[in-house]
């Protein structure tokens, strides 16, 4: 069987939808993402591939390929088996620019995909699809560039090489060889086909179905993912292969771009998968955060103290209701917030696994683990406000220049 | 009642259907061209709009004015309003460039724009809709790229003034502003209303639908409509009005643009429809002509040899059985196809009127009438073909170059 052409391209089994604009459990309670794996027809990022990875970068593998974070993928060991034999393949990742403020689930994609370009030394291309979200979320033109220069500040704030990246926005970017591409794709794809991965009905903008060429629906992943797509970058370079990191729910795109890859003559993109970042007041990890309550969710905008309120007020905890409770049975870790956000950003691995012992144990108490994750995600917004401080529209400029990459595949 | 704003925007009349895929009329008989502006709620373009051309241009209107080729308009008045008081305003033509030989129904669109522009001293943007063709036609994109560049040697061989004319494909020009016009205007159509107009059904590419922004389906009208979409002719000149000269099977194209325009902040661009220019074979003017049927047409490459044996062997004669009978009764010109292609081409309107005095009186046999056709014929394709002949690729170079226009307005 192949495993991308499955009928059902979104996952809407009775007990769990994912999909790009709905994650929800089933009777609301966590994603079963074992379950995923095989309703997608993805593959695990097992340990052996996790060594391979250590083994190929001669570094220790992101916290985020230790701890799962990054669980699932798409012919990520073919990739890797290229890059065995000296093969090079380029990064591509993106984010629609909706909002001013990003969140910590906004940088999940960002710091993994830093680490893949540290840790591979390969070239990245990072889309901001301004005109998909100027098309759904009633933005203008102008407002969605806007918003795209200042995402694309903070997505420098995360350290990418200037050398190895460029940044593009749809409205910027979109003509040439990017659009013929775009024409190649949608030629590949009904309508049909589209309408039912998407669930479109009649009454939505032609947009919408306007934009799977551009990126929006179908193809936000297919243009990019052709090398093509980018002739200053990749002159004559249209077997390159490229390797995607992004959440789950972005799958039906990709299993679309992939089965459309090779009918164009090119490689299918390789996929590295992510779980969801969970919302604060998440009783497990269903769900995405909601950009319509600001307290779902830290955001690289809060100070010090709204962090700390918003970890004490709003933070599920998994902790016992009276102190006597908890010291006697300990917390329920499968549903605790701060450590689950802990053991997606604090880096080290022992003082995790004491601070899960303890809690789960009941020798630590809420309050504590909630002082710990304080500490560490307002010593990391702190970091990433300077770092965006520091960031200048020439930087901006310099990223998103139209321009061949120098040190390309060094 | 707002003209542009009917229920039904193709004519779907159960007497004739026009629309830009399908002319039928009633029976197979003529079009009612009267019954078409009412179905349609455009304007007649009537004697004193023509007579108001001529006293604006200081000279005589075109043959296609004083023979009602151009027979019905939305708004020609107002541009007309606009031009007295000094107010310029653009042309905007196109072609789908769907095969490399043009036939002479081809040329009349350009030909009278080359007037318009001539008379009026105007500036000119001419799409060539490559994009569409290779989504609809199944052709690659480079071969939709290389009959763009034909066709344009054709259409520049009609004697447009390059200080005045910008030629450019979808593939090569479509970004940037034309491509932010594009988002725009899909924001404006929902898919329901884009899929009744244009009769599409799920089982279409969904790059069809994805096209009207570009042009293919709803907007082929609608982009290039927009003073806006070309930053490098019409700079801040936001509110400059366009003037589309076409085929009167294009019509339900720009009343969805005229829709749209007002709402974002363009003039409702203004139009001059023609009649169809009928095939050989035609009795009457139903019908457009066929391309798979190359006895259907003139071509702008056929020989001397061939015009001569099109005309007698396959134009429809209104000429009577015998001679006997036709010196009795005369040939009926309503249905005669050499008159009728006299009509748009023999520009000497004493001539023109001589030959139906005589032929419809019977003095004058069909052999006469197609042999006069004929020789205007050859003179035209043999003029066409010496000044394609001409054309070399550094001028369709110098057309398509993405440039101010140094005589804009003068």
């Amino acid at each position: 069987m192949d495993v991308d052409k499955k009928d059902s391209i979104a996952s809407d089994s009775s007990d769990q939808v994912v999909n790009p604009w709905e994650v929800s459990a089933k009777d609301g309670g966590k994603i079963d993402y074992d379950k995923l794996i095989d309703q997608f027809g993805c593959q695990r990022l097992d340990a052996s591939l996790i060594d391979r990875v250590q083994r190929l970068t001669s570094r220790q593998p992101h916290v985020f390929l230790r701890r799962g974070v990054f669980f699932a993928h798409r012919d990520f060991n073919e990739v890797l088996d290229a890059y065995e034999r000296g093969d090079k393949f380029y990064l591509y990742t993106g984010r629609g620019p909706s909002s001013e403020a990003l969140h910590l689930g906004h940088l999940i994609p960002f710091m993994f995909t830093k680490y893949l370009q540290e840790a591979f030394k390969v070239p990245l291309v990072i889309q901001l699809t301004d005109d998909e979200k100027c098309m759904w979320k009633n933005l203008s033109v102008e407002e969605s560039q806007r918003l795209a220069r200042e995402n694309a500040k903070d997505i420098i704030a995360c350290g990418f090489d200037v050398t190895k990246t460029f940044i593009f926005s749809d409205f910027d970017y979109v003509g040439g060889a990017f659009y013929k591409n775009m024409v190649k794709v949608a030629k590949c794809v009904t309508l049909n086909k589209a309408m039912g991965i998407f669930g479109f009905s009649g009454e939505d903008h032609i947009g919408k179905l306007s934009f799977p060429p551009v990126q929006a629906c179908l193809s936000v992943p297919a243009v990019p993912s052709f090398p093509s797509s980018f002739p200053h970058l990749f002159p004559g370079k249209d077997k390159l292969r490229c390797l995607i990191p992004c959440a789950i729910d972005q799958d039906p795109y990709f299993r679309m771009t992939r089965d459309v890859a090779p009918r164009l003559g090119y490689s299918k993109p390789a996929l590295i998968e992510s779980s969801f970042f969970p919302a604060l007041q998440a009783s497990g990890e269903n769900g995405k955060m909601s950009a319509s309550d600001p307290n779902s969710a830290i955001y690289v905008t809060d100070t010090a103290k709204e962090i700390k309120n918003k970890i004490n007020r709003y933070a599920f905890s998994g902790g016992q209701d009276s102190i006597e409770k908890h010291r006697e049975i300990g917390a329920n870790l499968e549903v605790d917030i701060p450590v689950k956000y802990l053991s997606f950003f604090l880096d080290d691995d022992t003082e995790l696994e004491h601070i899960k012992k303890e809690y789960g144990e009941g020798r630590m108490l809420t309050g504590e683990v909630k002082k710990r994750l304080t500490e560490v995600l307002t010593e990391m917004v702190e970091r990433h406000r300077m770092a965006r401080a520091a960031v200048t529209d020439e930087m901006v400029d310099a990223f998103m220049a139209v321009r061949p990459l120098p040190s390309m595949f060094e």
